[in-house]
C-alpha cells in the first residue's frame, strides 16, 4: 500500500494549499483542483460498523477501492501530511439513520459524536482524467467547470454483514473514436475504479434519464459521443441510505479529500 | 473480485479432485497439484478479531493480498463450489493464544469451538508458479518434490489494531539470466504476492542461513543462481504468533486450499 514514507520527495505544496483553503472554509467541487494528486471518496463509521464496510469495500473492490484506513478515534491518514480528517474536506454530509441530516463545511462537532470512529479513503476516478486530458480526451464536466454526474444504478451490490447497496457509477460523454481509448487509459489504474463498467446503454443500468443524476450535475453530451460509466466511490453512500447505517460522516460528492499522493503512484 | 459466477464454464474436475482427496484425509505439500488452478492460504478467526485482521491484510496487501472472506459461521467460500474449509484442506494448525497447538487433517472439531469463524483466504504465490515454468524457469521446490521454504524475516508489517508481526517470504533459487523474468512474470499476478520484495542479499532480511528455513524445506542452489523472496501467505500465521491471538485455524505452510479459479483469471 503507498503511504507517506515512499514520496518523501514529492512537492506536495499544491495539495496542502488546497486542503488549507478547505479547512479555512472555501467549499467547490474538487475536480480539477491541485492536478496530479490523488483524490479520495471518504466515509467514516462507527467501530462496530468498520468490519462490514470494510468486507463490503473488499466484495466491492471496483466501487470502493481502500486507499487508507484510519485507526479508531483517529482523524490522521498516512497519504497526506498533517491532514485533519475532520476540516480538510470542502463539504461533508451528515448520515443519521440512513437519512441525510445535513451538510457542513466542518464535520468536528459530528465527529465527537462517537469515540470510535474509523474513517476510509477511497479511490476517486478524478485520479485518471489528468492522464486522459494528456492523451487529448475532453473530460467535460472540468471543461464546464460543473461536478461530475452520478447515477444511482440498477446493479446490487455484493452484500457484506449488515450492509447492501447498488452501485452508483459516474459518467463521461466520450468521442466514439476515444472510448477504447478511455478504457485503457482508465484501466491502468485499477486502485482508483480501473476500467469503465459499462460503456453507452444506459438503460440496461435503470438509467432512464442521462439529464437527471442522481449526484453532481448533468453535462453536455455532443453528437459522436457515447456515456461511459466508472463505478463511482459515492457507493458507499448508497449503502449507507439503504442498510440504514445508524451513523455515518461522508464527503459531499464531488467534493474530495485532496491526498499528498501523485496520481501517478497508482499506475499499474 | 472474482466468484464462480464468472467461471460457470471452466472444467474444475482436477480442483474438485484434489479437495475430495484431501477431505478423504491425504495429507501432502500441494504445490504443483492441480496445475492451473489458484491455490490460497487460509486463516480463520473469531469475528472479534475479523476487522482487525482485514485491515491489517489492507495494510500489508502483498503479504496478505484476500481473495475470499466468509460471512461468520459460514465454512463455503465463493472460490470453490461445494468446499467445506473445515475438512477440504490437507493438513490444518490450530493455534491457541498465539502458540500451534495441534496439526489436524480434519478442523471440523476446532471450528465447532466457535460459532463465528470468519475465514479469509488468501492469495499463493504458486500461481505463478505455472507461468514461470511455461517460461523455462526451474521452479526449484517442484522439481525436487519439496515443499517451498519460508523464511521470517526481520521487516515488521504495518500493525492493525491488535495485530503486529514481520513479514514472512518464501524463496525460489533463479538463475541470474532469468531474474528480471521472474520478476517480471509474477508483476503479473498482484493478487497473488506479485513481484518480489527482495533479490539476493538474504543477510538484508536478517536471514542467516538460507539452509534452515522456518517453514517448509532448504531447497538446493546452484552456482550462479541467486535468492529471490516473495512475500508469502504464511505472514498471517507469524502475526497470530506475535499478536498471541486467543484462537486461530489456519492451513500448514505448503499445503493450501485449492480453488476453482483459474490462476489466469488473477493475471493483472
Amino acid at each position: 500500500m503507498i503511504d507517506l514514507d515512499t514520496l518523501r520527495h514529492v512537492d506536495t505544496t499544491d495539495a496542502r494549499a488546497a486542503r488549507e483553503r478547505y479547512r479555512a472554509g472555501a467549499v467547490e467541487p474538487t475536480s480539477g483542483v491541485a492536478p496530479g494528486f490523488t483524490q479520495a471518496n471518504m466515509i467514516v463509521l462507527p467501530r462496530d460498523w468498520a468490519f462490514d464496510f470494510l468486507l463490503y469495500a473488499q466484495r466491492n473492490p471496483k466501487a470502493c477501492p481502500v486507499l487508507d484506513v484510519s485507526d479508531p478515534g483517529s482523524h490522521a491518514t498516512v497519504l497526506a501530511k498533517g491532514a485533519d480528517l475532520r476540516r480538510d474536506v470542502p463539504l461533508y454530509r451528515i448520515w443519521r439513520d440512513g437519512v441525510l441530516a445535513e451538510e457542513v463545511t466542518d464535520a468536528t462537532a459530528a465527529w465527537a459524536e462517537h469515540p470510535d470512529l474509523v474513517s476510509f479513503l477511497i479511490g476517486c476516478s478524478f485520479t485518471f482524467e489528468t492522464p486522459m486530458m494528456e492523451a487529448g480526451i475532453d473530460i467535460r464536466h472540468i471543461t464546464d467547470k460543473s461536478n461530475v454526474p452520478m447515477y444511482l444504478t440498477n446493479r446490487a451490490c455484493r452484500p457484506a454483514g449488515r450492509l447492501h447497496g447498488n452501485l452508483v457509477v459516474s459518467m463521461r460523454p466520450i468521442p466514439a473514436s476515444r472510448v477504447a481509448d478511455a478504457a485503457t487509459i482508465s484501466g491502468r489504474f485499477p486502485a482508483v475504479h480501473g476500467a469503465p463498467v459499462h460503456v453507452g446503454a444506459p438503460e440496461e443500468l435503470g438509467i432512464a434519464d442521462l439529464g437527471k443524476p442522481e449526484f453532481g450535475d448533468a453535462v453536455r453530451i455532443e453528437a459522436g459521443e457515447v456515456p461511459v460509466f466508472w463505478a463511482c466511490g459515492v457507493t458507499p453512500q448508497a449503502a449507507v441510505m439503504a442498510s440504514k447505517v445508524p451513523f455515518a460522516i461522508t464527503h459531499a460528492p464531488g467534493h474530495m479529500f485532496i491526498t499528498d499522493i501523485p496520481d501517478s503512484a497508482y499506475h499499474a
